[in-house]
């Protein structure tokens, strides 16, 4: 249960109303998904984080099915529900299939293996020489 | 330090001596990481390391710069030292410049953010209506 | 569902009974929660638990509602639902009211943020010159 | 070492040299710290990382020196280097002797334990009772 | 709820067939943990996985009971709600009590503690004298 | 660099006396390792922090190179550097040799793998039937 009351999305504050319905129009939605209800209870706050994410979240020199790929790592690395929920539906809804989503998570897996690997052996960065 | 002697390039353990030869051959280098070299130490461990990484590393629907993205993503919010060199280093032998590095980093940042956020707040997942 | 036994609030265990008396007293309230109860399933732990918390919450230097803030920034950074949901509840019952908690979150996740793109950078610690 | 190449404080792009001016208006100091050095190598980012961090750090419901509080707590969690070392000198510089920081930290440590405890006994969070 | 669709324990991919036999000849059980059949979503990975952790999971210098209390120390410290059930009753099934559980949990808790202590104050590794 | 001045050995305050004695007696060592001298610069934590710890590493149901064991599976989760080194050399001194390690260290590597795909399929923990 969230440990503050959901901002319904009628409420009349300004700041609230202009961003709840720029995540609606941004995200072609019709509903303002659980986060940014809670967000609201601060409204300078949800400001900040909706217009740094909206412009995070634009096709750069990296794509958007990659930034959402991103952002499904970071959010199972750190074992958030709530995001690894809505970035699982994000690669879905642009395309990635089981096998994708498959091989993404294998990946996921094996660095946070190896993360753990040379983190316990206490290697240190290699010297890396030009590739040949 | 590394709290292990890391075994040398041309230890005659027949293990170790195909792995090695297998890392040279697949990644086109003249050394051997030193993070190989540590899980050397216990040669079972070193051949199921690297066949699981060989073989999850090759492109498939997911391609391989992508693959290297998710590699910094985890390292990155795992804060492990070595693999953040050495998949920085990939990322950008595979063409990714300074910008679109900036722009992997900052989805990385953003979303380590929007996590603990989520879960601070403790908003439950969205029933996700279908997408207009 | 927790993977012991939650202990009685009678159980007659010497050392049980002590200490859950002390927490009923120090807390001022009516009912052990969860978190005693399950550590009570190995007593000498319980009662370490116990008095070094006792002891590291009172007032000091740091005041208590300070102390409480600190508590949910780590609950929060570390995703632990239980603690989250005890420690927002602390903070609000000393006072702090829903513009006050979004600004510590704020906190919270700006910083959570910082520490990944400081760490992806791998950047050294400033020598710090004197303040102006 | 950085992974990148820390951006010069005298850099030309317009963006850095604006948001390095308002770095050193801000924090009253003669350098520019070496984190901002390394956001520089994506200029957009940086602003986007520095206009927020300045509007989050300013003494509002919760005053400056809880704030860095935070930030050492949240920093101290993610076992960020570069950030403890800053966030450190920032609360000392703020008042806070030996003494307040071992209090800080004993907090901390306290909830880092319990946070792995509450989580390893699966305890469901409380249904608070109205305090006494 | 899973992200993916669970894989039927009697699907007729020829991997997931031989996986899925596999796990419960050498785990002696009569049905498949739901971690399988989420995995089997990708069955090369599935295979993959479970491979390694059947060459992993056998006694060694190590026994399978300590092998299991470091699975359970991780998953707590990683707060894996699916792993630390199912590691919690592993290790009861090989004959750890409450007691012993309350001893293992108390080292997983004391050293998430000591851990961020030692960050917190950042702590050069000891140059270690030889033992008197 | 430690963040506060370490705390000589030889300091006169009647705490920082008794622990360091105690530490120097208990772990037959002519020493007092870096992390007692920083716990010293506010002496009631770090008398707590040692009585807690001498008390938990005793062998009990849980033998010592075990809760060892556990110290370094959980120093290696969290990627804590100091405690990290002082685990490794504690169970080689209680006799684990490099394959030992390697194992325990493929044990550790196995789960932080497991336990994020776990996480990132959202898996539901098993309704466990008994035993076959």
């Amino acid at each position: 249960m969230p440990t503050v009351k959901l901002v319904d999305e009628n409420d009349p504050d300004p700041i609230v109303q202009r961003v709840f319905a720029d995540i609606k129009a941004t995200k072609k939605i019709d509903f303002i998904p659980a986060i940014w209800r809670a967000l609201a209870s601060h409204p300078p706050h949800l400001e900040m984080c909706w217009t740094r994410l909206k412009a995070i979240m634009q096709p750069g020199k990296v794509d958007l099915l990659t930034k959402e790929i991103i952002a499904l790592a970071v959010s199972a690395t750190n074992n958030c529900r709530y995001c690894i929920n809505s970035h699982t539906a994000a690669v879905q809804r642009l395309g990635l299939d089981n096998e994708g989503l498959g091989e993404v998570l294998a990946v996921v897996g094996l660095f946070n293996q190896m993360n753990k690997l040379a983190d316990a052996y206490q290697v240190e960065p290699d010297i890396l020489p030009e590739p040949r």
